[in-house]
């Protein structure tokens, strides 16, 4: 392993990622790839068992290779979080150390507010067999575990990188909760539904469909609602237009 | 391939997985054991392009080998789907259908509020490199699209397995946000931290620390407010009161 490099003056957009003692270099690969998918690129090694650079981490990382080309290793836990403010530890166990803990989507929400308040932050996750020792979590201000299956927990550290930086991706998003795909058309307008309506209603009447006067009302209404929650774009109100067209002429011609 | 399972009726307490065309042994091995941290058990194969049982599935799965042992195998995503209610497609792209697209956590939700209404749910993915086609996708009432990294957005499907399910999970989940480790003794009542500064004080004013009448008020203010943010437990304090009296003790003794 070479010389620790020196940790820089880490405060910026996003929280590094600290991996102490990684194992398998396809689970710091697969690590570098889930980090680079939530943007986040800056990763930390703490003695990693393979020695760094590791060919097996390059093949795993699908693409993020810059993640770890940029990647800093550290002898120790103490030197990897020596620049940083606040460090959160991934944990799955409990501890004999008293410490808080708080959920993924909590995590999330501390460290967007520590690094919106110019802080130098760090999420720590620990080697696959065994996770963070007692001497490494005491460098951690806060513990975070994942709520899963309490029957069958059971992710790797690449897992777990994932859901965490997820959290922090999430938890910064905008994205609309629901949207029309970008090829949708323009959302009909309710004249165009009505048009629509009165254009089935006519060649229903015409069909015979609605000859029961009693039921007529009932079945109008229902077709109607119906269509209503299609929620049909401009493009789809036309195309039916033309089904019904079409429809009513074969109808016709028998 | 072996003939198609008939779908059992599927609506249940969780909904079921769909991988469309998988082609990696190594992937669905991995979405299973993802699917059973977070829960799910019930997994859909449709057309997996290395046959089914497969032995590097079994290898990835981790110790959640009782998914795949229950897998259904299906030839079509229609007859996949058939006796489900609501299907929630996960796809990357943007396509031409006009679809309702959904980010992971509001899916999460109304998968949750669909499942509680008796309605049988499932979540399909698609294959690796090429993911769901659009007839694939007019199978599902709506679009899932995971928000990452506009820049490197490249999950494999493991990986979206895994996102969704956790989204599924957390959904459901009452975790406090934010608890202490069950090793922890009981918080300290306010009762015991005043006894712990009036001892600390007392000790500094014989050390001499305090020596300073018109800074003392300030001092003793900051230090405890210090003290309270620590959020002590009982037991702590008592090793706090041991600190001050050794430490003070080695002073007389100088």
């Amino acid at each position: 392993m070479g010389r620790a490099s020196k940790g820089k003056a880490a405060a910026g957009s996003a929280p590094v990622v600290i991996l102490v003692r990684p194992q398998l270099g396809e689970n710091i690969g697969r690590a570098a790839r889930a980090m680079l998918n939530c943007g986040l690129s800056q990763l930390r090694l703490v003695a990693p068992r393979d020695g760094w650079p590791n060919e097996r981490a390059q093949r795993a990382a699908s693409g993020a290779d810059v993640v770890l080309e940029q990647a800093e290793l550290f002898d120790s836990v103490a030197e990897a979080v020596a620049d940083l403010q606040r460090v959160v530890a991934t944990t799955a166990r409990n501890r004999e150390l008293s410490q808080r803990i708080v959920t993924a989507r909590q995590a999330a929400s501390e460290v967007r507010g520590w690094i919106g308040g110019g802080e130098a932050v760090g999420l720590m996750f620990g080697p696959e067999r065994t996770g963070l020792e007692n001497d490494d979590m005491v460098h951690a201000d806060t513990a975070l575990t994942i709520p899963l299956n309490p029957q069958f927990s059971s992710l790797n550290v690449a897992q777990a990188v994932l859901l965490v930086a997820y959290e922090w991706a999430a938890s910064g998003d905008t994205t609309p909760v629901e949207r029309m795909s970008e090829h949708a058309a323009r959302p009909a307008t309710k004249e165009e539904l009505t048009n629509l309506f009165d254009h089935l209603e006519r060649a229903l009447d015409q069909s015979g469909f609605l000859r029961h006067k009693d039921m007529r009302p009932s079945m109008v209404l229902n077709l109607r609602a119906l269509l209503q929650r299609a929620n049909m774009t401009e493009q789809e109100a036309r195309t039916f237009h033309g089904v019904i067209k079409f429809l009513s002429k074969g109808k016709h011609e028998d």
